[in-house]
């Protein structure tokens, strides 16, 4: 059981911003600090935007920011919205099912049940949460960057 | 956020044995109810049985059959132990991870959390339970692989 890629780096990009508090970061300085593909992170950051968590800025100053206090964005509203399914079984979709069991099988709802709880759990913590240990001066958020070389 | 079709399939192997009761099951009448390449069946069948859950019988009227009561076989235990891997994010994975933030960032122990909540919703439930709608008598479950042609 995993989350994508894609939302993985959707976090990582929420958590950078909310650590650099209101200052602008361009999608260079991500890829760079995280060492990603700009061509996959512009992706990201693009759709992160369409769904209301950056504020884009045009120009040679221009850059991202989020849209909102970081103790405003809940870690279960961002995996909802940027995760593409939780299709946990073949049954959760109607189009591609072919399960002979599924009109008398009890098993879809016990694990619609769980995928409920797992997200109800995660929207207990907000992004906030999540950078309470990067201080900004701490050496070792700094170094992550070097030492992973 | 999906399930591998390896536990989903692991899943259903238990449910119809389930639905049986003692009666012997072979992997073929698994594969032609199911529809399912017997090939990858005769995979999920004998990792079911390395984990303990099934007794199988060679010869003429060999086959597999639960090896405890369905009321015992626990969803969360099943899902835990066929399910290959629960790396939500990069970082889940020590070897593999290179994500700069993993030591300063609390999203791992957040996720951790969720899953475990997940884990732990399944555990209420048993293979008994996912089956309780499969009467042996319902025509609406006999009927179901002919209408899916």
């Amino acid at each position: 059981m995993r989350l994508t890629q894609y939302t993985d780096y959707s976090l990582r990009v929420l958590l950078y911003l909310a650590h650099k508090n209101d200052q602008m970061v361009t999608n260079s300085e991500l890829a760079d600090f995280y060492k990603i593909s700009r061509n996959h992170l512009v992706k990201v950051v693009h759709n992160l935007g369409l769904k209301g968590y950056l504020h884009t800025t045009r120009g040679k100053n221009g850059g991202l920011r989020l849209a909102r206090p970081a103790h405003e964005i809940v870690i279960g509203d961002v995996v909802r919205k940027v995760e593409p399914d939780f299709e946990l079984l073949e049954c959760f979709n109607t189009t591609t099912d072919h399960c002979v069991i599924t009109n008398v099988c009890a098993l879809k709802s016990v694990l619609i049940r769980a995928r409920d709880d797992f997200l109800s759990t995660l929207d207990l913590y907000t992004v906030a949460d999540a950078v309470k240990g990067m201080n900004k001066h701490s050496p070792e958020f700094k170094l992550i960057p070097i030492t992973h070389n």
